[in-house]
């Protein structure tokens, strides 16, 4: 038996829409690694986080001596290390990495206001224009990807390192209903239902932490509708 | 003669942070390139930047029929064709991905607070603790990267993606006078220094187009002392 290459450190999988990224790309593409879970605390997890993470953030990964403590350099990381973490084919390779590095430093009013909690069901007071403008482009762009490249993923056949990073994106459309137009809405289920999204999902489920600021953010912008979550 | 290869879409030197990125690194490392200059308009800047740029927004890369509209994005699809982007070292070329894409999704109040603008010098009336939350990361991060790898450059003896990531900051840090460690404040000098942060500079300084919601925002947060620009 060999040991698991890599630790992997995450924060609740209800809540962390960038632990999810690594976890999903590794998972999908039968990377092994240790998961290691540290909930998040109300208020700043500065101390705790900083004990594994440089940066006091989530995701973190570990190989030998080697910390690599942001989602797209563990990307990055991992595509030096193993095939298939971006298309072989140089264009769309191009295409994915700038929608996944156009996804790590923008949507910030998707993020905002449509924080990742994927147990609960919410119906939004209000599509803000500044929301909307996030929600348009991201339907251009899924469309654009699945068109050019072909499907059924963004960079076509395979899943790679964008999809990854959209995943949190899916667990939000299903948590507030956002609506998207029917091929960014069919990509968004089968997101949904990757063996590794199902996965994350039911774990998250499972968890019964509650995080007071995460909580209040998503009572913030909507009402209720349902909590699918474990008591 | 050659033409050179690459069109690269870009705003004004005085105030694009997004734009410097790809400018400094293409030029220090002697890649060709065509640049293109679309000033910002007051509000949106939408129409004119969408004509060349999917997101409507600037840096853009154009290679024959491939466009590239992220400033982290173009980093990787220079990695893939000219040396020296990253370190050779892997373990550097590990940190020096990570200290970069901790830049682009990271350091909101630094952005926000101090938004980059070349050419004034600015006294802030304050330094909130979230904002020195951000400088004190990257004086931390500075001396890890000049400790680890020996300097004088972040990840080494060369130049790479990762100093054109932080040439924004050296720009903030000269502009609103931001309290560094020693050893931090004598990189940013460094990066000040090199022949292409002193063109930008330059260039930046005889601009005459005055953006009102930029000019805002740096009149916002402090005294305005000095103004260097050409009128
Ligand atoms: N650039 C980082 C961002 C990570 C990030 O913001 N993580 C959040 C959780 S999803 C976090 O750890 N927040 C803890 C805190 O800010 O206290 C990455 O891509 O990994
Ligand atoms: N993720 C992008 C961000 C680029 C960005 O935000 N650029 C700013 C200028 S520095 C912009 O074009 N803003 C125009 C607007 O938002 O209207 C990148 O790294 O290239």
């Amino acid at each position: 038996m060999t040991e698991p290459r890599y630790a992997l450190h995450i924060a609740n999988k209800n809540y962390s829409s960038w632990s999810l990224r690594p976890w999903l790309l590794m998972r999908e593409l039968g990377i092994g690694f240790d998961e290691h879970l540290a909930p998040f605390s109300p208020g700043s997890n500065w101390d705790e986080f900083r004990r594994f993470s440089p940066t006091g953030k989530v995701p973190c990964l570990v190989d030998g001596g080697t910390v690599v403590w942001d989602s797209l350099a563990i990307t990055e990381y991992l595509a030096e290390r193993h095939a298939g973490v971006w298309p072989t084919d140089a264009a769309a390779r191009a295409w994915a990495r700038c929608a996944a590095a156009e996804m790590h430093s923008g949507f910030g009013e998707l993020r905002n206001q449509c924080t990742m909690n994927c147990g609960i069901r919410v119906r939004l007071h209000a599509i803000s224009p500044a929301l909307q403008k996030d929600l348009s482009r991201i339907d251009e762009l899924w469309n654009q990807g699945l068109d050019r490249f072909g499907g059924p993923f963004l960079a076509g056949e395979k899943f790679s390192a964008v999809d990854a990073f959209y995943g949190p994106v899916a667990f939000r459309v299903q948590t507030y209903a956002l609506a998207l137009s029917p091929a960014a809405q069919a990509y968004a289920d089968r997101l949904l239902a990757l063996p590794a999204m199902r996965d994350w999902y039911t774990a998250g489920l499972a968890e019964t932490w509650r995080e007071a600021d995460h909580e209040a953010e998503a009572r913030s912008v909507g009402v209720w509708l349902q909590d699918l979550r474990a008591v």
